[in-house]
Order: structure tokens, then C-alpha cells, then sequence
């Protein structure tokens, strides 16, 4: 049989007791006859007070350092897992990035990973090691310690899948899968069995935090099927892979909804061609990511124009905007933080017209006001108050059946 | 002006006040024109931790992963001083043994270094950079990391100093210097400015913990001058360099002791042939290291034998004697733990007769039993009981003229 990849997350491995379970579950896995290639992330926790240590020393640490750092979190956990796995009379071996060769660009702390050598890892499999790989972090062309950003652990895990042509990547978490909407919200959500990953790319984009938005572009890539499993019960999770509408005659697959939304309004800016461009020039220049927008109809020669950033850009969209209004002759500039989007994705829709409509209607047969909309191939956006989203993700879940 | 090699300790990087006070230190040396190379123990406590997370998740962790785990440590140390230095207005980079170049054999938690490259190191000194190197670590040569024991960290410094042939290896400590006995226990006790490889390396292996005796061997070997110093204030501290007697018509240039000593007897043993031989071989094989030995004279054809052990060993000795009484027809074993090891150490002892003679008596005429005597070239050491430790340094500290 071939090689079987598992990723574990930070809470799967924040405590002696949860790292022998998982030695236990690596093991049970290898005794099928299966060669193990297992991912770790930094214990729960470390990431975070590795950070403030960092902040104690120096008002601005450098980025370098920083990786520096916050690589040792990866390798504390790979070292604990071996033992525990060395301990239940199993064979195992950690190693750090540096040490499998998983090369990267020189981004301190949002790497991207540019090659990975699987000379080390098949050498150690072929003596019946399990390997056990810091997740997270590489090495550039200098030899200096870099990561990849949050969540890069779902990351090194596909892309050692990629190198390793794995037969699947099973990403463990404390979901048991891809639900059609957060569980929290919707009771009676259903969890898939799969789905394709463009539908993933579409939910893990609009708000869904089950996997790493980086790590399904590898893995559609790449083609690498990923299991999304939970790390505390035996049930078969959630496999993305390939194909379209894999789910027979299921239109939409999910609601995504992504609650930390700020809405910034310029208000009265003279509708003359170029305007609008201006606007998104600075707001990339200022590194602030813009999502949606919306520019009202002209009226006497003026027009609004909003649109919506993550909450953590909202205050630098705003000074933004409002550094540039004797520019545009503008009347106001407003912010909004209570705004949530909530969205319906599903491959089917590229074939079945009338999606939107149903959408808009239910929504406001329930009295949800839509503020802005924005539409891709496979997915339909609304931008909505905050204190309305359980009530729209319900509507929609409902309407599109996703419940049964 | 050249190189400065110099290595700061756990408790000079405990915590953020002290690694910024550490960076300040480093920057003002290094504003004098010289180039610097730091090498840094994990902060203090660290090791610890780490080794009681080891324990949690299995009950004896092998080595590899123990030697994976600990090297963090010292790459927190290195990350957070680069970026404090960098914070001032410095420019630092922190490098691990991997990245340097530290390469050491295969022997997990003991490493012994066989090669350093200087490529990495001189590369960024040219540039400008302090350069920081996480101590006590290294990289076998399938690029396993390693570590090379307690203390290792004085070591890194020694051998880096060696190979980058620096002018310097200066050791932060907490204390000022190496004194002519323990100040806690001798308060007239004085401080040398200068004292021999051979000498330091006696009073090491004797109980002196300043330095550890691997670094001082491998600073003799490669005449590296060490300055052991305060973290804490600007006083010169002690240079250990090469040469017999710097200090002029001294005699003896220290009292050191040693007060984990356990003494085992196996009494009235057949006072024949072979009989030694096969007690400390089995010794041996039990790996506990023995250190002083008599054998009292024969009566009636039986003898007894005592010798000492660390006081760690002590229970492990006592099996081995124990299981050995029916092979030597031995009345008895005793195992006592309350002894010390109180020694003389200069080089001048070897063209100055009746050092030891005067040793004796003093300690006599003050009523300390001397229970077994050994002896080197440039050392006498006795052992005693526990309690009158305090009382024998300070009488022989007197007698040979040390606070003088």
C-alpha cells in the first residue's frame, strides 16, 4: 500500500495525553500496511506566546527572527510525537523543514513553497519509519529559516503529498468534515462526503475555516485528494478531490458566512471616469485588501461608492478614504463594522439559471436586507447586517435543501 | 581590530530586560571596532521544561528526540537577542549549529564537535552583522541535531573562537571571576586576574563549576584564551590562558571541593590477586565512574576497599558491590553519603615539596579526619566528612597564603 500523509493541528497535540492518542492513531494507521508521513503544527497556544516574547524584546522583532522563533514551536511538537510514538514501541523519526528540504521563497513569514526534496523522507520510510515533519516552516535558498503564515501547516501537508505522490492527505481537526453550513448556526447542517475542490477554494475563501484557503490550490494543483477528519473520533470525514458536482443533482453545496466585515462609504464623489480608480490605487498602495463594490447610481452628477475589507483593514480603509477627500470633492466618508456576507456556493449553479433570484427572494421574504451582492462562477455573495446572519444562513440552508 | 568570541549563559538571557541589557552589552563592544560572534544558552530554565514535557509523553524518550527537543531552547535565545539587538539599531543575525556549520558525531546528548565551517560565519561578520549562534548544539553528519551536554553551551564558544581563531573567548557568568575558593564559603576569598589552562582545568574536575572542563581542554589544546566575566558589572574578570604559574611564587592558586561525594566500603574482602581488578571492572560496566580509591592494609589475609562515586552513581554502586559479596566472600558493604572531596591545585606544587605534608597537618591540627588521599601532578585532594567542608577551605585557604 502506499503513503498516507496525516496532518495534526495545534489542539490535536497541545497536551501529553492528546500526543500519545495521536501516536496511538499514526500507529493503528501504519499497521494497515500503510507508510506514514505525519505533519505537526506548534502545540495550542506556543505560536501566540512565542509571539509575545518576541514583542517583550522588541517593539517591531524583525521578520527574519521572528521565523526564527516561532519555527521552534513546530519542532517541540515533532520531537514529543516521536518519543510518544517511540514510547508505544513504534518506529519513528522527526524532522525539520531544514532537514527533509522543503525549499521556500525568501517572504519571511508568509513563505511560499518552492521545492521539496523526498530523498530524506523515502530513505527513512523504507526502514519502516513513520516521519513525523514540522509542519509550517522551510528553509530559502540561504539556508534561513522561513514560514508560510497562519495555517501553513494544511500547506506543507498537501504539498509533501504532491512530492511524496501520496495516496491521500488527511488534514485532522476538531470539525468532523466540510459541513453544508458552520454547525453552529445550523443544527441540522449536514457534513459531505465530498466535494470538489473548486467548491472547497469557494467556501474556505468566503469565510469557511476548515481548511487552509493555500492548501486546496495545492492540492487542485496538484490534483492530491484531501481528507478533512476529526482527530477525536473515527468517523470518515470529508474528502475534497476532483470533479464537478460530485454530489449528483445538488445545486448549491454550502453557505459560507464570514462575519467580520467592515463596509467603508464614500459619499457624493463626482461620477467622472478615473474616479474609482484612484480610489483602489491608494487602497492597494496601503496594502489593504479590498473585497466588494458597489457604486451607487449617479445623481446630479455625483455617485456613493462603498465597499467592504476585513474588519483588521477597516480603520486603515478609512483614513484612506478620508486622506483623499478634498481629491474627489467628496461629501463624507462613513465606516460600518457590523457587517457580515453570506454566501451559497455550488458547481451546479454554472448550469442552472435562476439561482440568484431564489436567493434575493428568500432573503427578503425573511426581511434581510441585501446591501450589496457579488457573483463568481460557483458562488453567489450578499453583503448583510451582522445581527441578521443566523437567521440568513438558516433561510438559505433551508431554501436550497441543504438539509435533507 | 579581530574577532570576539563571547558566551552568555541561561541566566543572562532569563528574561526581556536581561537579553536587552545582554544586546546593549554586545553593541558597545562592538562599536570599539571589534568583530562579534555570540553564542547563547537557552534562558534559564528552559532545558528543564523542555526535559519534563519529554517525560510526560514517554517514560525513557530517546535520544535523537531528547537532542530535537533541547536544541529549541537555545534558538529562542538566539532569535530573541538578534531581535533586541536589531531593535537598538544593531545589526544581528542568528544563526543555529545546522545554518553555522557545527558538526559534531553521532553521540546524542554528549556530542563531541569535530568540525566547524567559518564560511557562514565570516561571511556575515563581513557584512557588518553580530553574528548569534545557538550554544550547546550541533549537526551529526547525516544532519541529525545533536547536543553536547550540560554546559556544552562553553564549549560551542571555545570551539567557534578556535576556528574563527578569535583574540577572545570571553564566558558571561554569574559570578566575576575564577577565585582562589568558593566565596560563599571563604569570604577573604580573592580573584585572579590570570590563571593556567591546567590549573582551571583541575580546579574544574575538582568541584569549581565556573568553567566547564571540556571548554578549558579544548582551549588549552588550541590556545584559546579564555576571560571568564560578570554579566552583571564591567569588571574584568579572570583570564585562563596558557603558561605554569602566572602568578609568581604562588604555590597554590585555589581550594576547591566537592560536597556530592559518596564513599562505599566493601569490607573484609580475600586479600588476593585479581580481586580490585574485578570489583572495578564490574564498576565499569555499570557505567559508574569511579573516582578514588583504598584499600586498607591486609589483616588476617582480608582487606577492605572503599572507594568514591558521585553521589549520583552512589545507589547504583552499592547494587553492584552488593551483588558482587558471595564472588568475594565480603563480611559487609557500607555505603555513606555524606562525604566531600576538598583539594589543593597549583602548578607550583610540582618544584615544591612538602605541600602535601603541610596539607595534612593543618588539616589535623584543626581536627579534620582525612579519610582517603589522592593525588596529580598539580593537585591534592582529600576526602572528609560533609560537614566540616566550610571549616577545611577556609583552614587550608589561610594556611597557604590564598588571601594574601
Amino acid at each position: 500500500m502506499g503513503i498516507i500523509v496525516q496532518k495534526y493541528g495545534g489542539t490535536s497535540v497541545a497536551d501529553a495525553l492528546r500526543v500519545r492518542n495521536v501516536a496511538e492513531r499514526i500507529l493503528y494507521t501504519q499497521n494497515k500496511g500503510h507508510q506514514m508521513v505525519i505533519v505537526v503544527s506548534a502545540p495550542a497556544g506556543k505560536t501566540d506566546e512565542l509571539l509575545a516574547l518576541a514583542k517583550g524584546v522588541a517593539k517591531n522583532p524583525c521578520a527574519r527572527e521572528v521565523d526564527m522563533l516561532l519555527a521552534t514551536g513546530e519542532q517541540i511538537s515533532i520531537a514529543l510525537l516521536a518519543m510518544a510514538i517511540d514510547d508505544l514501541g513504534g518506529k519513528a523519526i522527526s524532522l525539520t523543514a531544514a532537514q527533509v528540504g522543503i525549499k521556500t521563497d525568501g517572504a519571511f513569514q508568509k513563505a511560499k513553497i518552492t521545492e521539496i526534496s523526498s530523498k530524506r523522507i523515502k530513505e527513512e520510510l523504507a526502514k519502516g519509519q513513520v516521519v513525523i515533519v514540522a509542519g509550517f516552516q522551510g528553509v530559502d535558498e540561504k539556508n534561513n529559516i522561513t514560514t508560510l503564515g497562519r495555517g501553513g501547516s494544511d500547506t506543507s501537508a498537501v504539498a509533501l503529498a504532491a512530492a511524496l505522490q501520496a495516496d491521500v492527505c488527511e488534514i485532522y481537526t476538531d470539525v468532523d468534515g466540510v459541513y453544508t453550513a458552520d454547525p453552529r448556526l445550523v443544527p441540522n447542517a449536514k457534513k459531505h462526503d465530498e466535494i470538489s475542490y473548486d467548491e472547497m477554494l469557494e467556501m474556505a475563501s468566503l469565510g469557511a475555516k476548515v481548511l487552509h484557503l493555500r492548501a486546496v490550490e495545492l492540492a487542485k494543483k496538484y490534483n492530491v485528494p484531501i481528507r478533512v477528519r476529526s482527530s477525536f473520533n473515527e468517523n470518515p470525514g470529508t474528502v475534497v478531490k476532483g470533479g464537478e458536482n460530485l454530489e449528483q443533482g445538488r445545486i448549491v453545496v454550502g453557505v459560507a458566512h464570514n462575519n467580520k466585515i467592515s463596509k467603508v462609504t464614500i459619499a457624493r464623489v463626482a461620477d467622472k471616469p478615473g474616479v474609482a480608480a484612484l480610489i483602489f490605487t491608494k487602497l492597494a498602495a496601503a496594502e489593504v485588501n479590498v473585497d466588494m463594490i458597489v457604486q451607487s447610481a449617479s445623481k446630479e452628477g455625483l455617485a456613493d461608492i462603498s465597499f467592504t475589507v476585513s474588519k483588521d483593514d477597516a480603520l486603515k480603509a478609512e483614513e484612506v478614504a478620508t486622506s483623499m477627500m478634498g481629491e474627489l470633492s467628496a461629501g463624507l466618508v462613513e465606516r460600518d463594522d457590523n457587517k457580515a456576507k453570506i454566501s451559497i456556493v455550488g458547481t451546479g449553479m454554472l448550469t442552472n439559471p435562476g439561482v440568484a433570484a431564489k436567493m434575493f427572494e428568500s432573503l427578503a421574504e425573511n426581511g434581510i436586507n441585501i446591501e450589496m451582492i457579488s457573483t463568481s462562477d460557483i458562488s453567489i455573495s450578499t453583503v448583510i447586517s451582522c445581527e441578521l446572519v443566523e437567521k440568513a444562513v438558516q433561510t438559505l440552508h433551508a431554501v436550497f435543501g441543504l438539509d435533507k
